[in-house]
């Protein structure tokens, strides 16, 4: 019988499943200790059809080239982090234009930031303002680098958002990005009633949005009226499930053991990785003002956000978790003419409305 | 050399690669028109320790033996559905003990179904009562296998509950499972305010849950004051990205070829699968009651899960997504001593407080 290429392929993946079964039992009798894990087979992963065209772009894109680098020192991760945000911030004067948003370089208390400004403030926007905590695994998109998310929010929003450019390895180490955020909360403070205030953030940022939180709770400071932390780095310890179940798949972070790890080791600088300020997902959320996150299926903190997400409701607070198909990491920030992009910070900026006063 | 287990379960896996690569490249290079698919490499996926020990026994458990049985008719499907449901009712029992709730056996309008009552009422719910639609992809869990789900909700949730013990082949087909719902709404209609009433089911039964929704306002009869569809089969097309990313980690679905379609198949009877009657995701959400989505970070359907959840959102419906760490697909009713599944059916439980009617 001749065999066409199709067959050939399961004939192999059929004989190639026998014979990893067979190692695998061998490996389960020498390991009766282990809990059971499971052997998934290798796997052709298409582009989902049901996303927009955009968006099809974003998820089929191969892995991150330089997942798997492991600078180990502030040093050594200034060049990667500036070749980074030069191709980045190649982006963000079309963004402007095409969000109608404008930015103005400022320092407030001392601490680098931006104040990011739409053509148009919706109304109920007028006495409201939103502090922003860029991503990057602490070490990355330094300077207007970080802003893409900001302008996103701005835009799509229709609400001014302050963009904190906090210090980073080689300048700072932890608590350095936690610190320029509080400081800049506490600047804040002295102009708007916390209430018509959030805190907003992807990746790290999603992180420091809830470790401002811990820490403002800690120093008795207001609260803000809600928060809106994006795939969270909640835990750095590398717990959680989807770690494992979509690594290789995010083409975005790719492997709990990637550079992301790397950089926030780095930033770190000897720290316990568990402590809440790191992890947050360690933190009592007791009190914690309404929260929205945000994620994608192939995310690969997909379980740190909805880690973050039930500890949140254990706790009885007001959150709401959005889960986009087939979108890893943070993917709902590179294209802000995907509808979904809109859709995000649209729902992100419902839920400030509801959630803020005026 | 002398090869350890371990080393040589790896060499068998790298082997396999190299020549499922080739395989794979065969494939590629006949269909260069398709869009770039990923390829995932084999991986061994440990139980997450973040979750109950009662969950990690249920997570830890080997892929459903019977996953890729593909009974063709409805006659075929008898003894299989007879078998899983034997072994299904032997838990029953203990169950209602635990739980403390009573059941009754009877027929509403000639449509068999269970009256689900817990041993306390709460005060809240005294006006209120749920109907239930239980999974089993449209050919499983007859009689009081359908029962596990609806004894959590009332257990947990302190309501009345009425179980929908649907026709199903080789009894009947599409549309039999929903006509039978809609027969019980009807009858519930006339005890009850529609306010007052909320449908839930898991599977088949959240996709029936949004059927019934659908059929309701088609049919010109008033909407349940909120419902709640866990893991919805809401498209059995198989469109939806974590058909393809869980696939061989869910360890009750499996696959989307596996017994599941064949069982939906043989249920739809030739009828488009498309339809929203069948694949409730591609029905007109604008109206909807406010809506609870339950499901797990493993889920084979996932991706059919927060699909209706951004159709409900983009409808202006109130809708929340729960997920939950590890779990494939309907976890959270299998033990119902696992803190995870209390959890489940409490968020469920509040959620229909917040909306009904009393």
């Amino acid at each position: 019988m001749k065999k066409s290429p199709r067959s050939l392929d399961h004939a192999v993946a059929v004989g190639c499943l026998a014979l990893l079964s067979v190692a695998t039992m061998t490996q389960v009798s020498a390991q009766t200790a282990a809990p059971a894990a499971l052997e998934v087979p290798a796997k052709t992963i298409p582009v989902p059809t049901d996303v927009s065209p955009q968006l099809q772009k974003v998820i089929g894109a191969p892995l991150r080239s330089n997942w798997n680098i492991q600078p180990k020192t502030g040093e050594e991760w200034k060049p990667v982090a500036d070749a980074g945000a030069a191709a980045l911030v190649k982006n963000v004067p079309g963004m402007l234009e095409r969000l109608k948003v404008k930015v103005e370089k400022t320092t407030i208390d001392g601490v680098r930031a931006y104040i990011v400004t739409p053509e148009t403030i919706a109304p109920e926007n007028r006495n409201r303002q939103l502090i922003h905590m860029h991503g990057g695994c602490y070490v990355l998109n330094p300077g207007d680098a970080g802003l893409p998310e900001a302008i996103f929010m701005a835009g799509f929003g229709h609400i001014k958002v302050i963009s904190v450019d906090y210090r980073m390895p080689p300048e700072a180490y932890f608590p350095a990005a936690l610190d320029d955020g509080i400081t800049v909360w506490k600047a804040a403070l002295k102009t708007m009633d916390a209430k018509n205030m959030a805190i907003f953030g992807t990746s790290a940022g999603g992180s420091l949005t809830l470790e401002m939180v811990l820490k403002a709770r800690e120093l008795g400071l207001p609260l803000p009226g809600a928060i809106g932390p994006g795939t969270p780095m909640s835990d750095v310890t590398k717990i959680g499930d989807t770690f494992q179940t979509n690594a290789m798949l995010d083409n975005v972070l790719v492997s709990p053991d990637g550079f992301c790890d790397a950089g926030t080791k780095v930033y770190a600088n000897g720290h316990d990785m568990k402590d809440p300020m790191l992890s947050p997902v360690y933190g009592d959320m007791k009190g914690f003002p309404p929260t929205i996150l945000t994620s994608g299926t192939r995310d690969l903190l997909l379980s740190n956000t909805v880690r973050v997400h039930r500890k949140l409701r254990q706790a009885g607070v007001e959150a709401t978790l959005q889960v986009y198909e087939g979108m890893s990491h943070a993917h709902y920030i590179r294209d802000d003419t995907a509808p979904e992009s809109k859709e995000v910070f649209e729902e992100i900026a419902g839920f400030f409305d509801k959630h803020l006063g005026k």
